[in-house]
């Protein structure tokens, strides 16, 4: 089949498998290598589906070896964030297409430097910012888009983890900004349709050993060009589910998505009603918007389409984790 | 009937209406006099249900008057706000209990000085803040007090209108946070269980007549002592009804007052499932709330109860407005 | 006030004083007799309003005083069930308009003849089927009118209470199918737009008391000769709530009526997502349907428009119930 | 990978195909064979996975040739009803576990020689109704099972397609009951727990094409032996979706799953508040269900557990499904 895309999978955590598991049911792609820490892993899952794909350790002779393979074209960067850079710059040299989990680099300057690099050896590079491809939140996009109830006025993004991360990997994770409130910095960029103008961080610590790292509570406002005002609440901890809500106020009306439930069962008794409960986890959450920007890579890199997610965007994203950053030390909005 | 309660309203707008509506329906109540602006009007109505409530015009001897009748034990102040502080004082000084909506006076001062005034004649004044005695709010608040769900991190308010008032009204309202955000400033304050420690207002004014005179849509955020984050978004127009929502999350789970529906019926076509749509007004809104806050009224002139909204509640309330209005002056948070 | 309908309520249980309350908040109604068996009751209550109602117990020579009073000018009929045909007879023939509740009388034949006295009389007979006010019904009967979904082909109504009425109502109740059923009848008549052609009942009882007289749940079948096919389903305990619900399916689409949720609050905990329970009773779920239909037979008896409710639906109603218990004893369909 | 099951997929119209993804995406199955009519639809999915099933048109003699595959476990039977019989015989003749879509055979007398044929060979035969693995439905029967809510009372089941099938196929279909109506025949008799006494149906023909082959709509009441009594709803058209509800009353409350929303979109505007469309299709309404019959299937052969659709119960559902065509006939109750 001329039209199965070779890939290789550089990281085989939460997200190198919910990616390689999309492959598997996607006829276009074909996934040649996986290289990660947890090779066995990875050998145990390609063997128990049948498939031949090989897994090699992350050494950088391995490394080298998967890219100079000219049956990969395109690579899915999914390791930890630290390692994005050299294997975003050495896939770039070595003329694959590039998928990249969020942040691409922690800094704005490092970032931008891999997008030129792309530029220049006309690849693509695509951030992994998958929320955009869930249905209700691409449908609200549009719907915006065509200005079907009006002007925009006032963006409300809420993202809530069920429970917080180990404590290990709070310590490296950069702090909550750029490790999690940048996916709804994302999506506030990508729906205002202005540029921002500023931003305010205020933030709360209330579990006593993440407070010695991080906080575990932003809420974050943002103000546009055009009068939009976001507000974005993001925390570490709401213990029911993973909490995803958006809702966006119009001169001429409201648009509102609301959590998924996991099944259709209520049970109603004298004591209470009962619904089902949301879901606990982005894996599931975002089932389809993972597969749809799988999708939309290798569209892409067929030709079929530009990419939706821009340089100019990404930029922007990482200004203002940066300006975020800022405020939240100066206890003050920034101004960009 | 002992129990009956003696009151004269005074002002026969929109809450003037539903303040005698409510009387009306309770064996506690018996309106004696209202006076107005628009004595027809209450007039035809008083005839209309056959009651034997005075009506007269708001000129000082009827006042005087009316607070003279010995019959009238308690007063129920929804005159224009800028008469509230005159007939507060009379109020008190002829020794009635005294309901007035919000706000008292406009400013910190002068509504300290009516509480003083209250407790020097140890007579009642209430502040019609309402939403509190909503049959959803007043269970979230019971379940915060109780720790139900574990300790509250973040409070998000929001609240807006179907359509702006008049432009006429915008002008004399004082502007949107001591017209509108009160309510929602009162909630926050309620349901926090904590003192407030800065306040910062953002906001922006989409409609060009509006934007003359005042913004039309305000984002606030309020930090409190115990590490709390209020967010509350107050508009002037959202089209699609009185859109009041309140989601509160806690480290154990969320609470969530949704929209109410006015009706059950659901229609699906192939083009689309429609649901009913929500109240369209304050007045239907909060109904029950109305309802309850004039019983609460009643038991507190009765001795039945405490006042739960205390002058120390008010005039935080009324500080937190003050200083959103710098805030929203200065762009910049206000600390308290 | 020219406009006000004197009126003579007759009986004071639940109906009586749902009907009374409506009556108070009405500008159009006047009540100026209440004749029942707990006569301080309702003294009481006329007294805690501050009203001139009197009352009076259920004497023939009271009622007499009562009808031969000229400013009465219609009567509503509460009382049991067995006193309804001589109220109506004797009101009919005193020349008042009759609001009855339902069953008019328990057989055909005696409710024919109460409608043709009225006939004669030119007097109003309006059947207290309450439920075609509910705004959700009345607005799904007015989508079938307009046919918005096509045609309709299936009608399904739900009816359950929470808990059973005391035995010795059950003992004095003529069965479930007229004393409650019959409602769903009514409904199912109503919106079907076609003769019924046959029904057939199913019943089982499983409270071991009441299966001593009574069963306790039918499923109900109708055809029309329009080939719409109605199933009702009636039962006395359901422990949650008073269940209502209605679906109609359409060969355009879906009409639903759901139950009503007693307020907007949502809890989510770890554990479960609990919903506001539903209404518990007729008469908090049917609150707006009563007033409605006081509001209707009052625009009957000023003109404003002809009974919704009529003699040949009416009798209609009490055919199909009968043909209903046919059913039961025979375990067949009853061609009608 | 030992624990891979060798299987066959007979037939590869829309239920081949689902069982056949499903199939990919299991780590436990391993598709050798695709047995169908439409050869190169099955070829060119098997390639565009890359995966080395082999496919072969239905001739007797390759029929023959897959059954003596040793590497062959187990066949999955998705071919059309008539085919049935012959194939589940050769392959338990062929020592092979069984699979087969409902109905087994369209009649009582031969399904119960597939079954007996299959306990003489130590076989398994499981028919595919899948709806008890959709995880609404098998968390209420479980709630069921340990009386959550007390004794079960009413069973109501509705199911209805957004719009009728090629009446090529309702011609060759064996009627709505067996075709269709079998589904929630199955899931009533489930539910239920006791024995069925009595069946009764009637239906009506609204399409005029549909009419002279068949009805497409019936209500079918089945009276169970404990008193329960259970209400289908199944038709071939309603327009807006593939509409699968389920409402079960208990004496402590209530159980009831709704229809699935694509998506969590909400647009409220002035004129409406439309929310998420359901499910258009089978195939994606029991996505899960699907999954989980095949884990089933293979559980079962692995010798993990019995299987939970028994012989007994699909000759009960057989027999209900003939007595259920006697009384559409005869149009009375049909005892049992």
């Amino acid at each position: 089949m001329a039209a199965r895309v070779g890939l290789a999978i550089f990281g085989f955590g939460n997200m190198g498998k919910i990616h390689f598991k999309n492959c598997m049911i996607s006829p276009r792609a074909d996934v040649r290598w996986i290289v990660c820490l947890n090779v066995n892993d990875a050998k145990s899952m390609a063997e128990s589906y049948n498939l031949q794909t090989k897994c090699l350790s992350t050494d950088e002779a391995n490394i080298d070896n998967v890219l100079n393979d000219k049956s990969v074209k395109a690579v899915i960067i999914c390791s930890p964030t630290d390692t994005h850079e050299n294997l975003v710059i050495k896939a770039l040299e070595a003329d694959k297409d590039v998928f990249c989990e969020k942040p691409i680099t922690p800094d704005f300057k490092s970032t931008a430097q891999c997008y030129e690099l792309a530029e220049e050896r006309h690849k693509i590079l695509l951030c992994g910012f998958q929320r955009r491809f869930d249905p209700s939140f691409s449908q609200l996009h549009d719907n915006l888009q065509n200005k079907a109830l009006g002007n925009l006025r006032l963006l409300k993004i809420s993202s809530h983890d069920l429970a917080p991360p180990p404590l290990q990997y709070i310590k490296a994770s950069g702090g909550i900004l750029s490790d999690s409130t940048i996916h709804d910095i994302d999506m506030s960029s990508w729906l205002a349709g202005s540029k921002p103008t500023s931003i305010y961080v205020q933030s709360s610590a209330f579990d006593k050993d993440i407070a010695k790292h991080d906080c575990d509570l932003v809420v974050v406002t943002i103000m546009f060009n055009n009068g939009v005002i976001s507000v974005i609440d993001n925390g570490r901890q709401v213990s029911y589910g993973y909490h995803q809500k958006l809702e966006v106020l119009c001169d001429k009306g409201v648009l509102n998505v609301t959590n998924r439930r996991v099944d259709q069962l209520e049970v109603s008794s004298a004591e209470q009603s009962v619904i089902p409960s949301i879901d606990q986890h982005y894996s599931t959450r975002y089932t389809d918007a993972y597969r749809l920007i799988l999708d939309h890579f290798i569209d892409v890199i067929q030709g079929k389409c530009e990419p939706i997610i821009t340089k100019d965007h990404v930029l922007q994203v990482n200004k203002l984790v940066e300006a975020g950053k800022k405020s939240q030390t100066l206890k003050t909005p920034v101004y960009l």
